[in-house]
């Protein structure tokens, strides 16, 4: 199990956390996803190690950009 | 036709925007609901006269508030 936890800026409101929530959850293998509105500290679980790549897709589809 | 504005508060981006825009065009006899995020304008077009009430209970309804 892989858990990391990555800064996406932009999310506003609870809509904003449950579209990041939603494509990060799509992403193949990944198990979990919790999101801190207030820090945007997004944390996920995976089975599988995660390309950076992919997250920072999955956050841009739901119309955020992820940090670092 | 009847055209209203209303102030609501709350709304922080375009998801806000949908769910009070949802809402209010649920209401019988609406026909156009059009919404400025940054002032929380929305401007309802109806074919009758709407009861603040009612107006007031979609916003409510959507997670916002109407102000006034």
């Amino acid at each position: 199990m892989t858990v990391a936890t990555y800064t996406v800026t932009g999310m506003t409101c609870g809509h904003c956390v449950s579209s990041v929530t939603e494509e990060l959850t799509g992403i193949a293998g990944v198990t979990d996803v919790s999101v801190v509105l207030e820090s945007g500290a997004v944390t996920v679980t995976s089975d599988r190690e995660l390309g950076l790549d992919e997250v920072e897709a999955a956050v841009a589809e739901a119309g955020y950009e992820l940090v670092g």
